[in-house]
């Protein structure tokens, strides 16, 4: 693992837009799922997951469901709910109200607040299917009050056109009760514009390969998505007082994503520096995913070397890590100077992991950076407001000329005779 | 205007992703911009605009943003002053704070808000340079607490790489002190990379024309982008209580705006449907922008007559308006029902543009049928958040194997190795 100085450490960082090819087949698909429905969904779910069903089969049934609990370990179904109740428990405190302002002369303005109607949740298959994933896309929907939501996934996870038995326990677990076996682009298309058999949603999230994230770009505006999600991040900040072998354990756990993960540590100690190169060594070697997390170490990770705390701060606000560990002395005194990170753990107990699966926080988190504007995946995106405005006569009386300068000077006299009609009527102009 | 059945009409929407040839010209220009900073930014400032600057010019100076308090009416600054303190005391409300959930065993859960640090506004050129636009999307980053609100402009707009005066004032009284006279894809490439001139922003808001579109759809990633608004909408309630030279004179103040807006309104009462065409048509008669207005009501205009009043209520869920106004004798009765809208009017002294210029909230509303899913421009859209998790010992003794449970079922197994070494160094592993 490469030790360099924090201030020559630049991470590569790009947007994927796929290729020109990409492109087209993803407007293809959802061109197609458009307008032939569910046909289009049957044909391109043979061609692609090399399944083949009958509209009538998409949606998985209440049996299927039931037989998944039977098909899994109760440590797993027990571990899975007290993730969930945590997980559950953070959000509800980010709930709120609407809210009205009344003001004195009876003018009522407020903001109201109401869930989506329906949302959908894309659930990769294969190796990506993750249970974390769905409680932690599902909890916040449904706590946001979103009475329908609805989860899509290839049919061909699991073999015979069946769905991982853990995916629909999460599912169940986090109150999905409508499950259809379709994936890729068609998935997203069907989710977007709606077939004879899956209905439209207000809203897709959810992570998936190159054509999924495709898709739900081209179809935001029909209707609203999620972020895409770049490669995972952990960035450690680290004084002499962290064990090294927890530092290396936190990074390895990043590194083993993918090949493009990145795990970096910045402290201003270079025998920490050391101390944590060589624990990393070790601890990548009986990993069942070394290879992986070696490419990234390798490729993507660096330990680096702060002159002063103030630079281990600086450094990490400039990349904006996905995942931020603070393992040092006082980390609550650090907090308050950390402007960007989509999770921020403190202290040596909060290991990333307590936050990917368990403690309530969200882990669909900001990444490639976009913690300088972005946020976890939290209720409010669940939620739409719509501004109320009750003006009373006295308030229209006294700014509807203010109104009407306004408006004039903007050439829209109509709106200006809006505010006009009403002041002759009170007989204040004529 | 037309007139008929609620349940037989549908509004066509699309959302607009450019030519090809506008998307390449777009990219083009990105990419130069992100290669050649100020030097592409002049050039390109010079084709487009026809202006010719050098990097020094582009920024405006402190005497042109005093000058133009000189060349605008006082009655103009009065009214903006008035409207600027409305909108700030009514997104002030919207503001929220950090907050933590401590635990008894020592665990602290939480979520952090920081204003985003950088926001750049694009403000249109010509006609389309709205001062009431500057103070919507500025005023709310301010209240957030955006240390830098910077905006950009064409050069053209004003004549001699002037800016509009009335734009300059808007502008200041919103708080900004950062503006440069540049516009087109070009200023959002500087705005989203920055230049040596420009330096780069977080957050880019503010509407434009095609190209400024695209840019933005390109950039998001790169930056964060406020919605891509498409025409303007608005959809009255009304029942025989209602005056029907108001509605049509709110109708009117609609579809001024382009031939593309749309202006509907729903009504049990026929007699009132007859009674509002009749007052639309000679309302029409004088109005500057009358052949713009003309051909909004003729082609996207209506009067839906709707067989109850669950079915307008219906109707207006459908359709998902950007302004709704509810002129019913009991409007706080209707608003319960409301699902989709992204600013509701409620009684006969809320007329729209009551909304657009004054009252308080935000006139950046959803377009397209979004309110489905999105809400006006508030102080969120300038808020980030970040996760907080401090875990105590005991918490991470007692959910320990839980963790390690879920994290090994994924097949991440280094994610269980961060649990474990913690586990045993406690003494609750081996």
């Amino acid at each position: 693992m490469r030790i360099m100085k924090a201030g020559e450490f630049k991470l590569e960082r790009e947007v994927e837009y796929g290729t020109p090819e990409q492109n087209r087949t993803v407007q293809d698909i959802l061109e197609r799922v458009r307008t032939e429905g569910d046909a289009a969904v049957l044909e391109l779910t043979e061609r692609f997951d090399k399944v083949k069903l009958q509209a009538s089969e998409l949606r998985v049934t209440d049996e299927e469901i039931q037989a998944a609990y039977g098909r899994v370990e109760p440590a797993f179904v027990e571990a899975l709910r007290r993730a969930s109740a945590n997980i559950r428990a953070f959000h509800e405190k980010q709930k709120r109200s609407s809210w009205m302002d009344v003001q004195p002369d009876g003018t009522i303005l407020g903001q109201v607040l109401r869930p989506l109607r329906r949302v959908g949740l894309y659930v990769p298959g294969g190796k990506a299917a993750y249970p974390s994933s769905v409680l932690m896309n599902a909890i916040p929907a449904q706590v946001a009050g979103v009475p329908e939501i609805v989860m899509v996934t290839p049919a061909s996870t699991g073999g015979q056109a069946g769905i991982d038995p853990y995916i629909l326990v999460a599912a169940a677990e986090a109150g999905i009760r409508e499950m259809y076996r379709v994936g890729g682009a068609q998935a997203v298309g069907a989710l977007a514009y709606g077939t004879a058999t899956i209905p439209p949603v207000d809203k897709i999230v959810g992570p998936g390969n190159i054509y999924v994230a495709l898709a739900k770009r081209y179809v935001y505006g029909v209707v609203d998505i999620d972020s895409i999600a770049g490669p995972s991040e952990i960035l450690v900040i680290a004084d002499d007082s962290a064990d090294p072998g927890y530092i290396a354990a936190d990074l390895l756990s990043q590194a083993e994503h993918d090949e493009m993960a990145s795990a970096i540590l910045v402290t201003t100690s270079t025998a920490l520096a050391e101390a944590v190169r060589a624990e990393v060594a070790r601890q990548l070697e009986p990993l069942p995913r070394k290879a992986i997390a070696e490419q990234s170490i390798r490729e993507r990770g660096a330990i680096l070397i702060a002159a002063s705390d103030d630079e281990a701060v600086a450094t990490s606000n400039r990349l904006a890590p996905e995942h931020l560990e603070l393992l040092v002395r006082e980390p609550f005194g650090w907090l308050g100077r950390i402007e960007n990170a989509g999770a921020i753990f403190l202290g040596p107990y909060s290991t990333e992991p307590v936050g990917d699966y368990y403690a309530g926080p969200n882990h669909i988190l900001p990444t490639n950076g976009t913690a300088r504007f972005s946020s976890p995946l939290n209720v409010d995106d669940f939620v739409k407001k719509s501004s109320v405005i009750h003006y009373s006569k006295e308030a229209l009386l006294r700014g509807g000329e203010d109104i009407m300068t306004l408006a004039k000077h903007e050439g829209l006299e109509a709106h200006a005779r809006a505010v006009q009609i009403r002041l002759e009527k009170e007989g204040k102009r004529t």
